[in-house]
């Protein structure tokens, strides 16, 4: 079986700029962000999604998602900061992979549109740049 | 202080249909639903949102929207379940009291709007129709 992109970057096998690490998640940037900060948080475990998600990891992940909302708080000062957890190809779960995604809004930015999540290209220079803003934010 | 909505709703000061209930969590469902079975997931301990609410009511409240999908996808048979937890009214957070919202869409639903929250009235008699539909498939 081809094994899912989330787990390729678990392991190392594609690249991502890394913002958190702990022993059961992952987070780094949306390559196609719905605004700056758009970050992932996933569990390293492959699970499909929230049906599925084991309760560790489940708990492990939503404590991760905590840490990093107060850095990309810190880093980025945000209006607001939207949480969307996608489950099925029915709402646009692309990657099979369970994962959070934290979309701050900028007090200039336009409102949020959740539903339109993967319709931009990232600059992978500013990428690297707000995901190391983000991570250098970490406590 | 006047307290807050979800609060009084805990209270049973305010009147909710209730779908899944613990001794940390409740669940019933968003009266201005964005589709059918449109449910909310509270602590019962009042947090505003995710920058504060403490990790056992954080890990009690994701642990119950678990428990809360299966039962969604049992009594409605969605084709997706969105999850969407806002922070901060700059993003519309509308009640101030941490609440996870699972949007599911039916098979002849449209796609989901997620920004479009709080846009609909919903008739009464169908959501308590839906959300007993909801509370009798919680295992």
């Amino acid at each position: 079986m081809e094994e899912c992109t989330f787990c390729k970057i678990v392991k190392g096998e594609i690249p991502s700029f890394k913002i958190y690490e702990d022993e059961y998640t992952l987070a780094f940037p949306d390559i196609n962000p719905v605004s700056e900060g758009h970050t992932l948080v996933i569990p390293k475990r492959h699970s499909e999604n929230l049906f599925e998600i084991p309760a560790e990891d489940l708990i492990a992940v939503h404590q991760a998602t905590q840490i990093v909302i107060h850095a990309i708080q810190n880093a980025l000062n945000p209006i607001g900061v939207a949480v969307v957890q996608l489950n099925g190809k029915g709402v646009n779960q692309i990657i099979m992979h369970y994962h959070v995604h934290l979309v701050p809004r900028a007090a200039d930015g336009p409102p949020l549109v959740v539903s339109d999540m993967g319709a931009k290209q990232a600059n992978m220079d500013s990428l690297k740049q707000t995901a190391d803003k983000i991570a250098a934010a970490i406590k």
